[in-house]
């Protein structure tokens, strides 16, 4: 197996933390980068607290291939996470002047672009910026932090602008098999299995469905052969005792 | 404000970072500790990867008053969660006498109870089972580190099984007051309101509904004299540019 190219993703909002919004953006973020071949290999929900959020981005910036920041860049004064970006960088924040084009472009009334919608047109020092097709205010990326919205309809559309910047390995393949077999009663062979597999990644998913306990077992891994191979032997596990295969997604590209 | 009691969510689970698995147990988690008086400060989602596993802990319990980890207490081979947590605290696992005798009770059959399965009953050295009225296999606790399950159904249960333990400080009170107003036009006023009480949090929460934009405030903080005075500015904010307020929880307990 190839060395995995790693990504973070840092969700800033207090509004995540306190359990009022639910994210949406980490299982998007997580699927768009499997197809690219890059995985997300750890997410830190933090709040606006600015020596959090430049801590945690230095932290990150150094550990993974590539950082995906969602949230606070908006007009408010709860939106810090540009301010916070450029001191984790060590420079300036600037009026962007594309940036303040888009913002001009976008409200017809020249009022309307009051001092904290200006704001979304700061971005630090040598940044460059990530496009907002929905609310115009960019994101930006910064060597290998992309800043996004965390509005989960603009942090998407901005992620579809970018994503061909990606440079990532092999895809990983899956496969899901389930059955009506508790996981306690397959668990040993499927160590084994996974000891014969080490290259691939198998999980255990237990679940109750009409009053019977069963296992969706998942394999992942670059090498489609091997999922495969994988797969079979649990189908075969099984089967062998008795019970019913009840779910095979076959090979799918997640 | 008091200083506050700080706890960090760990959610350790290949599951949740490849997109498979949407969590549940962080917004229950905050909403739950909140009521305690105890802030959900930080939330960590990490593979099922030992050595990441061992490092996030340490890391966490130094830095957080109360650490919960969720996921990987399962009997197959990517639950590592217990032996992680004994290498942390630098203690050997062991077979948990009350543990075993719980799951001797809970499998009818002697022989259902398997190596697998016997794997639940293991904790480290000096850990303080943690109930599971579901399943029975119980969670554990190490100083100021809960370990339970990732199931949210059994997760909760765990959990409504220890919060009489945590200590907490003033709970947090919230109010939350949304008109038809763009996030932009109220941010100026809004950043004021927020100098003026400095003890609340004000979030600003943009959405578009049936085609127009508006905004919800949520001022939070552990006075709720401070949270009504906020509110009511922000009301007046709203309903003096000529707009609706269209949703006001009043004060509650979140």
């Amino acid at each position: 197996m190839s060395d995995p190219v790693r990504a973070c993703l840092i969700i800033i909002g207090n509004e995540i933390l306190s359990g009022r919004t639910h994210d949406k953006n980490l299982p998007y973020l997580a699927e768009e980068l499997n197809t690219l071949g890059v995985r997300l290999a750890e997410t830190r929900v933090i709040p606006d607290i600015e020596q959090t959020i430049i801590n945690t981005v230095n932290e990150c910036r150094d550990a993974f291939d590539y950082v995906f920041t969602t949230g606070g860049i908006g007009p408010t004064h709860d939106d810090i996470t540009s301010e916070c970006v450029a001191k984790a960088f060590g420079v300036p924040i600037e009026l962007n002047a594309d940036a303040h084009a888009l913002l001009k472009s976008h409200y017809e009334n020249p009022e309307d672009l009051n001092a904290a919608r200006l704001r979304m047109a700061h971005v630090p020092v040598g940044a460059e910026l990530i496009d907002n097709p929905i609310s115009k205010a960019p994101g930006f990326r910064m060597e290998n932090v992309y800043v996004m919205a965390g509005v989960p309809m603009i942090m998407q559309a901005m992620f579809q602008g970018i994503k061909h910047q990606l440079v990532g390995g092999r895809p990983m393949v899956s496969r899901s098999v389930g059955g009506y077999i508790p996981e306690g009663t397959i668990a040993k062979v499927l160590g084994e299995i996974q000891g014969d597999f080490p290259n691939t990644d198998i999980g255990s998913y237990p679940f109750l469905r009409e009053g019977k306990l069963g296992t969706t077992l998942v394999v992942r891994g670059e090498n489609a052969d091997e999922v495969n191979q994988a797969s079979e032997r649990i189908r075969t596990t099984i089967t062998d005792q008795g019970r019913d295969v009840i779910e095979d997604t076959g090979e799918v590209s997640a």
